[in-house]
């Protein structure tokens, strides 16, 4: 029996996924392809999706000519989009229609949603004319809103049913959706009024009216709500499931918590590395590819630090006649700069959970001046003591000291106003914070120091 | 009808819930009971202890004062640790084993785990036998591992039974988990040989054998498997439930979807923070828990600044001759910063999500360099001729570009090489990576534009 249970790839059996990565490789190498169907045959379609990730492309090329090219459907929704653009360009229409037509219709939409038009519709001759239309609607909605996210197969019963009378509708349906959790209970107008878990429908006896059994203090979705705040809704309110309704308040189809876990997941991911100056790149894209995604910011960092520069030309008197002001200098604007970016990184993330509102705002201001001075306080007294040792003047140590104190009081103070005051624009926090954190921070950090120094040192 | 349903807070409801928040405030301040409780009554728990965590604490002490003390469990196991703390350490200890009492025993778990010896004994007195047990086992496992999270009480069935079976056996159990959606069949020694969805059982006639209907191929979860693991399995595999075994391969309880959402969401915040040097920390934790928290990534700031500081002071006399290379200086290094912590979060991201492994490593390593080469050549070629401009002097603007090619260069490499050997090592890379990429960069970014500039310009 338990030949057929496997324990999920953990530390010490993910190195056997790497040496079946190899293996594949050799296989295709050597052109076997039944040696090749015996090592993909027992994978999830998730796993070979990665192999197919990890491999270069001229392998993958191989391997798919190997394989017949006859790639499951779910395999595809599973790639990342380079790949996923590059497979399904070689891939035969005939064989695309026929990977796609086993999906579920929210695989398929999210499938063909990056296609450009006549691929797509090439692809959406070839479905069903149920799917197809279900395609369509779905990708009339806005592309980060519930209508999107939603499968638009959902189990429903009128009120007036009972546990008896859903059982034998379930029993009498040809197709029930792939994942539900609960049975949505709606008037005759398809309004929603309550869900019943299919957990206590089954522990329920067959007479009982499901109106008896409905839980109706639930949370429906509007259908053009963004996905963020869907995300935001499973997240906060441990919700596994929720119909998802149009501006008439009617039934239009259902989120499931393992669509908002990945909503969720892509969410915190981007928070991650918008706050870097990573756009929006995959492991597998193209060096030309990565080199434009990092350009925005790179050109961003530059300009900031031209800035820094043209303050410290401002000072080259100053730095003429003491060169350790040189020297230290930069100690002031990185211990700013880390500083600021502590802050902004808990603000930003506080805000995506909307922990951080405007009810507490003022409070968590004042406690991140207060981090920022404490911090600035101990750290000056430490840098001050060593850099006026090093070059033994102690003066040259006050100067320090003072710069490092009001240097990390504004990385604190920056921290968390420049999110703040993004989020209450509308932009997103995560995407410009740093630039402005860092360039505040470096341009107060070398302008007190070289400030003060020229002021009392000279 | 629809007066049950709610629309959770959208962008624009969400002011409502300021709103509201404030409410709660005047209420409290105004001292009435019945007030606050017709404001709090209707409230999911998530809620309710967000606005707890929102108000300041002697808000809170008087909100808590008012309300009676009768705070419900599930709003202590929604709420932020510190102020689960301070609530807890306020609460008579009959209510705290009253609020306690009608939890989920994972949620009992979940909550005394982070209390000290005596008050954790002193509580668990308070439960039922079963309850107690339950909890006193769930606390023998890891705190990290699957045995912490799992849920003990499953519903089971042997191989035998029919669909008829367990609809009978749950109509007449008196108490079912929570949530559930799957059945799992196990033989007569509790081993898992397979899994029911419920939608299947109640989609199926009576009479069929569930060894029918059973998916055979599915996985568990060893009891001792790190946490982090079992949300990747969820993921990856799109798994919504997962049989937890013992060593012996004995069914010990279940985990479910919900559960590895809230894993997978706090790895990737980890992840986040611990690239910007934020430890554990929330927030409504007090000033000095926070200076504490950011105080290790600071002082490695310090120690990494003043090596900087180090190598530019081997460089004073050409400073001192050439003031100009202070002013520029800065530029070379911030790039290379930047460049690198870009490298470096999409490498620790793609770690976590165990896109990068021994199979495509050497591969990204050439794409990181061949990226670091061409955007330092972008850059090199602004910046030369920018910088050569401002202090009319083209050799420093070949200086400069040089030593932009150089740091961007070895920023790429750090980027990725730094986290790939810290996963190797088994040290998280999120943890340190950071220090040392921008430390690499710093070091390079001065070494290499004053050393050349020492070498050609002097």
């Amino acid at each position: 029996m338990t030949e057929h249970t496997h324990n999920f790839p953990a530390e010490e059996d993910y190195g056997l996924n790497v040496s079946l990565v190899d293996a594949v490789r050799e296989v295709v190498e050597q052109g076997s392809q039944q040696q090749l169907l015996s090592l993909l045959d027992p994978l999830h379609e998730a796993d070979i999706a990665d192999i197919l990730e990890q491999i270069s492309p001229s392998e993958r090329e191989a391997l798919l000519t190997l394989w017949g090219r006859e790639i499951d459907g779910e395999v595809l929704s599973e790639l990342e989009e380079g790949v996923r653009d590059e497979v399904m360009r070689d891939l035969p229409d005939d064989l695309l229609a026929e990977a796609v037509r086993d999906l579920e219709t929210d695989d398929v939409v999210y499938l063909v949603e990056d296609l450009d038009e006549p691929q797509q519709e090439k692809l959406l001759e070839k479905l069903d004319d149920a799917d197809r239309i279900a395609v369509e609607r779905a990708l009339t909605y806005d592309e980060d809103s519930a209508g999107r996210l939603m499968q638009r197969e959902v189990v429903v019963a009128p009120e007036h049913w009972t546990v008896g009378d859903i059982i034998d509708y379930m029993r009498g349906a040809d197709h029930l959706p792939e994942s539900f959790y609960d049975v949505i209970v709606v008037d005759p107008l398809m309004h929603p009024v309550g869900e019943v878990r299919l957990a206590t429908i089954m522990g329920t006896a067959r007479e009982v009216p499901i109106a008896d059994l409905m839980e109706k203090d639930f949370r429906t979705i509007p259908v053009d709500q963004d996905i963020e705040d869907v995300a935001y809704a499973f997240n906060q309110y441990h919700m596994v499931s929720a119909p998802v309704v149009d501006p008439e308040g009617r039934l239009v189809g259902v989120i499931t918590i393992d669509d908002a876990m990945e909503v969720l997941e892509d969410e915190v991911e981007e928070d991650m590395n918008r706050l870097a100056g990573v756009g929006d790149e995959d492991l597998t894209d193209k060096v030309w590819r990565i080199v434009r995604a990092r350009f925005p910011w790179l050109s961003v960092t530059l300009f900031s630090s031209i800035l820094s520069a043209t303050v410290i030309s401002q000072f080259t008197d100053a730095i003429g006649q003491i060169v350790a002001l040189a020297v230290l200098m930069p100690i002031v604007a990185s211990m700013g700069g880390n500083a600021g970016t502590q802050t902004l990184t808990v603000a930003v993330r506080a805000l995506a959970t909307r922990d951080l509102t405007s009810s507490n705002a003022m409070r968590i201001v004042m406690r991140e001046v207060m981090v920022g001075l404490m911090n600035g306080v101990v750290f000056a007294i430490v840098i001050g003591v060593a850099g006026g040792g090093w070059f033994q003047d102690p003066m040259l140590g006050v100067v320090l000291a003072m710069a490092m104190v009001v240097n990390m009081l504004v990385a604190g103070l920056a921290g968390i106003l420049v999110p703040i005051t993004l989020d209450k624009l509308g932009a997103d926090p995560a995407l410009a914070s740093g630039a402005f954190v860092t360039t505040v921070t470096d341009i107060i950090g070398f302008f007190s120091f070289l400030g003060l120094a020229a002021w009392m040192l000279l």
